[in-house]
């Protein structure tokens, strides 16, 4: 028979770390008033000895999940409305945090240590290393929703299949007869931009249309420079016909850029969008654009934390996302080469 | 001197209700497995005695505002915005819950008894009597958020200025030289639709104009009916040259009839939203709509709930709406009565 193990206290901690027993609370406590090396010396004891940090919290579930986001983006509706409807199921709540600055990350942190967490679903959210290691320390479990893909293979993570949507944009306007087809990027720093860029490339390609870098432009997922891009987009000599825009608020720059150069949508220019906010619906035209199924996302990371240990995949999946054709698109104007661009009074 | 008030036990309220302690401790926390008689009858006991309900709750606070939608409208997300702004200065989070059905409300409240909850701030919630019922017998303040202003005497609630706003609309393009304004009304049984009814006809009325009830129109606030009534005005053999729409999703239902009828905006109508949503910036051409203060209705009401007693208002208050001048709004066209319905190729 092996002995059973031997207790491990805070004050055993303490000892082996050479720091006080309230500094080794404050780390268990993700606390941010500790010195960067006290804190990897406590984590580092902490590992060793194997230390199980709050088994109350798993004993006694909050009923109680968190969402934080970075921004309330056009799409973060949709994700609390899918959050809400898993939580709600399984009688539990969704508590959710926009922390905008460095000091909301700290003020939702010490909430978490007042109230307690059953898990935490982050949206896009860029955490620091300092802040991930906090999290860590109060022993949360975390999903990342992640609808612009910046997978972290030290967390699960959900995404969407963003190469594939760039693709699908793409041949749709190739379908109806467009060859010259512009798009507007996200943020191109961000995986997401890069896949559905790749996949308008890929389509291009696939169709014996080279890519043509004059009319591939940045944008960031914003109205301000979407609208300016577009609008250089239609100031050239050659301009293009249709834009695959990476996301519906980049389409509504595209829009109004169109509107200021006279030009008809869908007749004078097709436009896509992606994410299929519930905007796209409402604007005029309706917009053509790829569902994201942001909703689904976060109903699958909510029921992912609530499940506890039994989840449901490893590491990382990817939904896929779906056409859906409104009235944002439509065959080429036909009377182009005469001069669609300043043909209307 | 006084003798001490004798103890109220539950036992007590239950000898004296003849129903058992279980069924007691049932109505004290808002189960619905009770009988409406009995729970009458316990409550009046609870009443008569003085029972001093959940102390606990109040020396312990969950550092947490309760958020309770009945639809994740297009406002929902300023809303929590506001909230978690307010929430996250107090170092508290917001749980947000959208209860879509009579099952929501059962789960949101079981959810309620187990994680606790600091208040409530309820928006546009229609919850039935049972319901309020059960909310009183758990003891939770409650704030109702109102945009479009139902007041009910027996809760504190912070609305919206609609009538005024009604009015503003209507005067902005009264100033810019329209004379035939049409409008598309919420649905007419929510009070706030016969406010901004009530302001624009105020403003016709001053302005010398008699109202014609040719051009009004009933709408929910939803877009398709929007885009019914827009259209069947926009066919009128005396179409409006503008029309104020009681909300920006109204106003998206007019952008569609407009295109649909081959009319630009704002060169062939002018159009008037309410809400200010964040879609209102991005549409095309950017739309004139009345700010509700959402966000700061929202912060307001989780304020008012973290200051417990020392609340800032009594019984009710609306804040101001304020008029935003975009791009959906300019002087009638010259060449109106010339034929400008069809005047486009």
């Amino acid at each position: 028979m092996e002995a059973a193990p031997k207790q491990v206290t805070m004050a055993v901690i303490a000892a082996a770390a050479e720091v006080s027993v309230p500094t080794v609370s404050k780390v268990l406590n993700g606390r941010s008033d500790v010195a960067p090396d006290t804190r990897r010396r406590v984590e580092s004891v902490l590992g060793e000895f194997g230390y199980a940090r709050n088994p109350r919290r798993k004993a006694q579930p909050a009923h109680l999940i968190d969402l934080v986001f970075t921004e309330f983006s056009p799409w973060a509706a949709e994700i609390i409305r899918g959050a809400n409807d898993a939580a709600l199921a399984a009688k539990c709540r969704i508590a959710v945090t926009a922390v905008t600055s460095e000091a909301g990350v700290d003020h939702w942190m010490r909430s978490l240590t007042a109230s307690r967490t059953d898990g935490v679903v982050l949206v896009l959210t860029d955490l620091s290393e300092v802040q991930r290691n906090r999290l860590a320390a109060i022993q949360v479990p975390v999903v990342l929703v992640d609808p612009v893909g910046q997978p972290d293979p030290d967390v699960l993570s959900i995404g969407a299949a963003n190469w594939a949507g760039g693709m699908a944009a793409t041949e749709h306007l190739l379908a109806l007869g467009h060859r010259r087809i512009g798009t507007i990027t996200g943020t191109p720093a961000v995986l997401c931009s890069q896949a559905r860029l790749d996949g308008y490339r890929a389509a291009l390609e696939r169709a014996g249309i080279p890519v043509d870098p004059q009319i591939v432009a940045n944008g960031d997922f914003h109205y301000e420079s979407a609208l300016a891009a577009a609008s250089a987009l239609l100031d050239l000599p050659d301009p293009p016909t249709a834009i695959f825009a990476a996301s519906d608020v980049t389409a509504m720059g595209v829009y109004e850029a169109a509107r200021q150069h006279q030009l008809r949508l869908p007749e004078h220019l097709s436009v896509v969008g992606f994410d299929d906010v519930p905007m796209a619906q409402w604007v005029s035209p309706p917009l053509t654009t790829l569902h994201q199924p942001l909703a689904e996302m976060a109903a699958l990371a909510t029921r992912t934390l609530l499940a506890g240990d039994s989840i449901g995949f490893d590491h990382r999946i990817e939904l896929a996302t779906r056409l859906v054709v409104r009235s944002s698109t439509q065959a080429p104007f036909a009377g182009r080469a005469g001069g669609r661009r300043r043909g209307r009074p």
